[in-house]
Formats: C-alpha cells, structure tokens, sequence
C-alpha cells in the first residue's frame, strides 16, 4: 500500500494512452489526472476521473430556466447567481472521484458526509501495511485552553520529543503484534507452521487510529463544495484540512468560475443573524454600540467583531 | 422545446470537436452520446456524459478487496460475484447523466427515485409547449379487471375514438387557454397590451399531465440499475417502461459485463421465500405439493407456480 | 378524498384514545395531534406522528460533546450555538410525519426536496376526486416584469373574471371527461356495460394539474429547515408558502428554543460574500461607497443595500 | 461512558414519569425504552424513542392504494404483500432511535450505512474512556482458509493466551500514553503543570481499534431492515452480529407483523438468478442435473445447492 505500489495498482492505464471522446473535457485537469499529491507523511490524494466542468453547471441551469437566457457571455454570471442565492442542483451535474490516503481517525471524520460513494481498502480481507501519520514537529500542538476541540501552541522541548517517540512506538508495537497475530509471514513475523493465527477481522482491532487506510471517493460538485466549507476552514483539523485545501486546488484547475463563486459567496462569506443585523444597522448609522445594549450575547458579539475588523 | 430546438439547446459542441482524455473510454457508448432516442409520440432519451466504465467497478471493488485479486481474467468474475452477492457500492462509481423529454404524468412516478441529480424545466421561469402524450390506438388500454394497477386489452371502436378525440381536444383546450392567460403572445393568442397576464408560475396549473417536459437526470450505476430493476419489470407502466427500455440498452453499450450480471442476477432473477423455499425442497425429493398442504397463501402460491413455469 | 372522509380513512385511532408513553412528549403539539389546517381552498395540512422534543436536540449533542456541558441553564445556548455554526446532526434526531392534501403542481415543487419519505394517493390504483385548487381573487396575480418567476400586481376586472373562469371549466371539463374514460360509474358519468374503461393509470393524464392530490410526509427536523428557508422564504410561490408558513408555526409548538433560534440565525437572517464584507468594513470605517467604486455587481449591490435599510 | 454512568447522563427522563400522548405507542417496546442490552464484553445497545407501529405501515400504504383496501382483517396480509414486492417506501414512515456503545472497528462497518442519522461521542471534545473489546476465548477465532474475510475454527492453547494478552496489553499501553500526552489527570496520570498537554484532537490517533466509543444512531424500518439483511446475516462478523441479532428482537417487539414478514421474505429467503432458474426446472420435471452441464459456474453451483438442501 505504499505510494509506488499503489500507482502500479490502481492505474489502470498509462498516461500515454490517451482516449478521444465527446465529453466535456478539462485540459487543466487531465494534466493532473492521477497524478498524486502527497500529504501529510504518507498520505496522498489523486484525481481518478471526473464528469463536467463549468459548461455543464450552465447547461443543466439552462434547462431549468429554459430559453431567454443563452448568451454565452452570461455564464459566469449565471454561475455566481446560483451560488450566491443557493440553487444548487446545478452544481450537482459535475462529479469527480478522488484516490485517497489518510490516517484512520480522519477516515472516520471524512466519512460522515454521507452524500457520496465510498470503497475502502477492507482490513477484513487483506492485511494493512505498517504505515502511520506521526506529525511533524510543527504540527504537534497542544490542547487549546479556550476552545475545546482546538489545538494551541506547538509542543516544545522533551515533551515534544517524548510524544513524538510514544506515537511512534505504540503505532509500531500495535502493528507488531498484529503482524504476529496474523501468522502469515508479514514483516519481521515469520509465518509459524504450528501456528492457526488469528482472523484478519479481529487482528486488526489491535491497530492504532493513525494506521492509513485508503479509500476511492466520489462525490457530486455541490455536496464537495460543503465538504470544502466546513473542511478548508480555519477550524476544521489540520490533518484532514490538508486534504480539503489540495481538493479546493484541484476544483480550481476543473471548473475555474464555480471555485471563484464559491471563494466569494461561500468560503469568504459571513452570516449575519436577525439581532446582528439590527445592530449593524444602528452601527451604519452612526450610532456607537457596545454589547451590553446590543441584545448580542458577549460570544456572539465577539463572532460579530471578528468578523467586521479588517483582516491582518 | 421541440426535438430539434433542444437539440440546439443543449448539446453544447458538436459531435466533430472530439477531445482527448485520459479517463475511462467506452466507444460504443460515444457513437450514442447526445444522440436522441424518440419515445413515445414527443419524447425522447439521451446520454449527455458518463464517467467510468467495466474495469471502474473492478477497480473500486480491488482496493477494498487489496492485494491477490488482481488478474484481468477475473474481472467478469469478480462483477458477477458483486452482483451476485449485493455488493452495491463498486457499482456507485460509475454515473451518467440523461436528457429526457417525458409526459409529466411520469415524470411524477420517475422522480420518486431519490438518489439522483435532477435539473427540471421550470414553467415557474419559461413556458410550456403545446405538446401532449395521446397514446397510439393499440396502447389505449383498458382497465385490468383483476390487477387494481394493471391494464388489460386493448379498447376499440368507437370508444377508442372517442378517448383519444377526448384526450387531444382537453389537452389543446387547457394549453390555449394557457396561452391566453399569459398573454405573452404564444401560438394563436396575441398579447393584448390591455391585458395584465397571468403570473406564469400560476397559469401552468391549467395544463393537462400529459403535457411534455424534459430535464436532466444524473444518477450512478446502482441507483440505475435499482430504477431499472423496477421501471423495466413487466409491471411497471407501459409509458416509463419504454424509457427503462432504451436506458437498459445504453446500459449494454456502456458497461456489458455488468449489465449481463444485472440481466441474469436481478431481472431474470426470482427470490423464494423462506416458506417457498420449504416447499421446493419437498418438491425435489419427489414429493406433490399442492397449496392448501404448502403452507403459502394461494396468492403466494401462484406467483411461485409461475416462476416454476417454464417461460413460454 | 374530501377532507371530512379523510379525517374517517386516516385518522388510526380517536383523540380520547391516549396512551401511555416514556417517550419524548411535547403537550402543546398533542393538541394540535391528528387537527387538519385548513389551507387554499380545499387542501389542509396535519401532523399524524412526531418523535423527540428539544431535549433531543441537546442529548445528542451533549453525546457528542460528552462530558462537562451538562448543566440544564446551558441548553438554550447550545441548541442556539448549534444553529448559529451549521452543527446540523443533532437537528436530524427529531422527526415530523405530516399528512398533507396540495394541488398536484404544488406537489411537484415539493418533492423536490428528496430527504423525506413519501406515500401518495396513487392515481394508478384509485380514483381521483373533483377538486382543484382555483385562486381566491386576492391570489390571482399578474406575472412580474422584473422577476422571471415572480408575480406582481393583482389582476383586475374582466381580465380576472375570465382567468378564474377557464380555470374552473377546463378543470372540471378534464375531471368529467376522466370520469367518463374511466367508465366506473364515478359521479355524473353512469358506468356503461358496453364499454371496457380506461385504465386509470392512462385516463389521469387528462387531469388539469390543479387537481389536488394527498400524501404523507416524513422529514427529521434538519430537512425541515432546509425545507422552510427556502419555502417560507418571500420569494417561494404564495402556494407552497401558506404550506411552509403553516409548518412554521407546527414546528415553534413543537420545539420552541430551536425554531426560535431557526428565526434568528437562518429565516432573519443574511450572508455577505468577500467583497460584500469589504464595503461593509469600509462603510463603517465612515467611508461613503458607491456602487461602481464597491466592487459588487449592481444586482449584488442592491442586494446588499436591501439587506442593511432598515425593514419598514 | 461507563454503563452505568451513560444511564444517567442520557436517560432524559426517569421510567415512572410517563406520558399522555395521542400517537401510536407499542406497550412491548414501551417496556423496553431506555434499558441497555448488554453485548460483548463492555457494549450495549438501547432503544431511546420511536415513531410508528405495524399500523403506521399499513396507514400509509392506504394512502398510496386509497380506498377500498380498508378491511382491517387485510392488515397483515398488505404488510406481506408490501415486503414481498419490495414496496419499501411505507416501512420509511417507522423511525427509532438508539443509543449504542461499542467498539470503533466495528464502528467503521456500521457507519457504511448512510441513510441514517448519528451523533457520535468525539474524541476531539472529549476524553475517551479505557475501556477495549477483548473477545472471549471463544470468539477467538483463527483466519479461515477457504473464505478471505472469514473465521475458522478457534484458538487453542498458548497462542489463545498470547492473542488476549497482546490485545489487552497493547490496547491499556496505549491508552495509558494518551492519558500521559494529554496530561489532564487522568487515570494513573496526574497532571503535570510544567507540561503543555498534547491537544485531544491528535492524541486520540493513538488508541487502538477496539477503543470502545458511542452514538445515538436514528434510522427508519426500510433502512433497518436493509441493514439487519446485511449484518444479521451468518457472514456478517460475529462483533456487528450480535447489534444486529438484539435489534432483530426489538424490532420483534415494535412491530411485530413487520418483523415476520421479513424474516419470511429476506431474511429466509434466497434468490435464484435466471441461469439457477433454468437448471431449477430441470430438475423439477424430473432431470438429473450435475455442474459441468448446468451452465454454472462451480461456486454458483455450490451456492445453489446450499440453499436446496433441507438445512440440518
């Protein structure tokens, strides 16, 4: 399951070996077909095929709105008119299939987005290779004391290096054990004829979760878009944040406009609630308003500013 | 919204402006691609793009099933085993996507599969056709006297005359008034400037069911093949069956080895229950059944009489 | 089909059979168990079974989050704070089944919305009532010469006396001329021996699409508010809004923290894109900011503009 | 997240403060509400809220059929009939909702089924428990060596007692650093003040696979029963089986027509492909039929005559 080994596995065709076709085509993302991006320590993602481009959004559109509207020159702004005001059917006419390699405890983030089509490499039928995300010493970071489900200040001096050490231990002890258990002759284990070993489906309970898995995923272009919105944001963990930023790169290179709206009207967007609102209102005004008269709880008031100040 | 306008409308380039790809090819699926298909008196199916083909489904099923599978002899093997045994997601990662023009009287059955992408014409923005579904004499059936869904012989005489006279002349009536109450200057009915015009969105409510329309309508390989399995059975209605018909027969140009998996696995398939399967095995040692010592209800007896039936 | 017979088909048991449950149990929406709304002229709206309360919203999320929010005073704030970042899941662990009569161009607007379940009245099985939906005066309105899908002023005199017309007479011509196919013996159309009948699943394409029809609708919570966004939003149709504005007040008797939160953060609300939010800091920076200095498109701009005067 | 303790954070409600509802409660489910079953070895499964009965089925399959399929006596027969012909959208107007706890390698299958809904305990929130599934001596099982993802026989002797001893030790070693590297003070693991604390969204990475975890896990009857097809199956792995096998007995008590119904028509049953057919009626009118000339693959064969035998 290494990278190598998995480019002679699942490519099924040369680059070379080009086919002609009627489809729409993207020449920005033929060039990246296959090709993988590597990640994090061992992981990877690569495109594996894809349906559509910006044209088909338009297309399917059309349909809806039928004739009156067909000026070529109108569609990149029919494009931020569906996304700004939320018709996303169009956008579920493109789709795209992605090769990905990750650590499993962001598998088992990933994979609660259920709008899309999942083959995982099953350790219940085959055995899963001694490979694990340790982190770089930069991203070792410790427990953030205001919000708990971040991350703070990256770890430092003898703490650092002792986590980094028992990360890498137990993940290798783990998959010692496992390799033993399987009797099969895997690694350093020599497989012992006296020996049943022991069912793949129980030994590999005894793999820790930053073992990689890997998996094909397909997916439609709106439900990747609010993959993207929740998983290329700031808060979302870096270790699956990693994977959302390659794909927002790759959705840039496949359907340019559509990326651009939604950077504009998605991923740069804020919303403001009804008592936001009535207090920017005041505020455009002229009117001077602090929290305590703002009818904004003191959290949402800090959300609202945040939002207003002029990023760095 | 006539054949050839559509044509058009939505093919977005021309069949000579092939393109190179590095995806997955399938040929005899590109001869067919945006080709229409004429249905019924108006409508019409055809392919607007696919992703993948056979060797995806045995690609997607190859990495969960891992190493030690990996011949090319066995991949009819392999997808008939997936088929065979309900191994439904290798199938999801092959999609295409279907332009279709269809009375809405079955647009109204079709859009109760739910796991696919649908862009409708909206006679919310644009307006109808003067274009109905009147059944050709000999699919004017009349109503099956022992199936409350079914449909029986064929009407004749003068009452098949009338039925048709009847079925064209409401239908044209409701859509000239149609047009008349929009006021927009369709057909026979000029814009009369004294006149405000009916808001689109409501004057559609006067059209008949048979009325055409058309969308787009995207969905993967299993989700088809569950569609199929229901819409191109004996007991599905004439009007989609003719649809499920052409789709299964795109189906064949585009993946054959899976689709001969479908034939023989879930169309040509029957499923005996657990009773059932008690008689059979009675039946097998030599033994006569008859119902009222089977233990199924003579209904179930029946259907499980006609499976044994050899076909005619 | 008529609402009085339904309440007789529908309704399982009567209210003074109450059970005992340990289930969630909300006492303000018992009451309205079972009460059809009256809405248009002959469709009604009723809730037929619902399961979880506002606590469920917080006990799955505190399973989430485990241990250490538990306190009772902190569950407005949590459900409003779930609302507010697009913590989506534990809305889904409240369930709505409503039993809905709509005309038929309604119920296509409707099922759009694909994550619920359905069960219509089948018009391949059974017999269609003669009942359609004809606009009050007050609802009759004229197509809009701003907005390609909206409506704009009411229709006036012998121009709407002329619409309401055609829309009774093509409807019940349609109705008589189905009944008359069909050959049942259905209302003024004596069945005649010497005729064979149509087959229902033929004879209802001749229905005007204002004919009503009747299902049942299951939804979580979630997709109930995705559902009302969007249709008891201004700009969806009058039709379907009296429907939404129907279920809004359903669901404020049934979980008042979160619908309250719904009105706050999703219904009042508003989202600015990027370069929307550089205008707004710029405003608030004292700056004057004209539209083609801004940035925005101009339809973007008077978005915009809409958003932040305050509402009448 | 012991037992004990989860039944007093999540049980809103205690057992004698029933109450008054108008909707269609299930007296033999009510008495189950709440209780955890126990499974494997620190598991559970409980049953937290329901909607529907085998009532609401039939309810909503009248409303598809409409009237005069009225009779009450007709009710289980129409159930029957609906599972038979996979009429599958009236079993989507049942929902429950349960409260599990069990381990995350089983977690992982479990989740493949989407169309349901969850809220999973998160170890980046909070702290996992030490708590790990050790199968019992008796599910130890070794690899089968005629089917990839199978079990065979058990464990014997001293390599049983190493296999227990490794997954014991392994799992506690490795929790046992997660409590050091986040340095909360947990367990045997004071909090050290001159330590940062590793952030919990990446020391979680270290746990083991049999780390136990919980859900509130949501999902209608069709979705139950598709999954209770897959994973109350003999090939289904013994750790889901067991989830599977307890639901199965809810299910009988909630509804129990329903229930009989599949496990006559899916569960029990078996399908034969078109090829399986032809050989069948041979044999019926008398033939004797071997493999080689029955047009069957070898495993085909085997699995056809599997199902005929009389089981033992």
């Amino acid at each position: 399951m290494s990278l190598s080994e998995d480019q002679t596995i699942a490519i099924p065709r040369a680059p070379e070996s080009a086919s002609s076709t009627f489809r729409a085509t993207v020449p920005a993302l033929e060039q990246r077909l296959h090709q993988p991006i590597p990640l994090l320590d061992h992981g990877f993602i690569r495109v594996i095929d894809y349906m559509g481009d910006d044209g088909a959004i338009v297309q399917a559109a059309r349909v809806s709105y039928g004739r009156g509207t067909r000026k070529v020159s109108e569609d990149e702004g029919l494009i931020r008119y569906l996304m700004r005001h939320r018709h996303t059917t169009p956008f579920e006419m493109c789709e795209i299939k992605f090769h990905v390699k990750l650590p499993i405890f962001i598998a088992r983030q990933w994979i609660r987005h259920r709008m899309a089509s999942v083959n995982e490499y099953s350790a219940r039928y085959s055995v899963m290779d001694r490979e694990f995300y340790i982190p770089s010493p930069a991203n070792l970071a410790a427990q953030s004391t205001s919000n708990r489900q971040g991350r703070d200040a990256v770890l430092e001096g003898d703490e650092a290096v002792e986590v980094l050490r028992l990360l890498r231990a137990d993940a290798e002890r783990a998959h010692d054990h496992y390799a033993w258990m399987l009797n099969e002759g895997i690694g350093d284990s020599p497989a012992d004829p006296a020996r049943q070993g022991l069912a793949r489906e129980l030994a590999r309970m005894n793999l820790t979760l930053n073992t990689y898995t890997q998996w094909y995923w397909k997916i439609d272009l709106h439900n990747l878009f609010h993959f993207l919105s929740l998983r290329a944001d700031p808060h979302a963990q870096y270790e699956i944040r990693v994977y959302a930023d390659a794909m927002m790169e790759i959705v840039e290179a496949w359907v340019p406009v559509a990326a651009r709206a939604f950077r504009d009207y998605r991923l740069g967007a804020a919303s403001f609630s009804a008592p936001m609102l009535a207090v920017l209102r005041r505020m455009l005004a002229g009117e001077t308003v602090a929290q305590p008269e703002s009818g904004l709880a003191p959290r949402e008031w800090r959300e609202m500013m945040a939002v207003l100040q002029p990023p760095a």
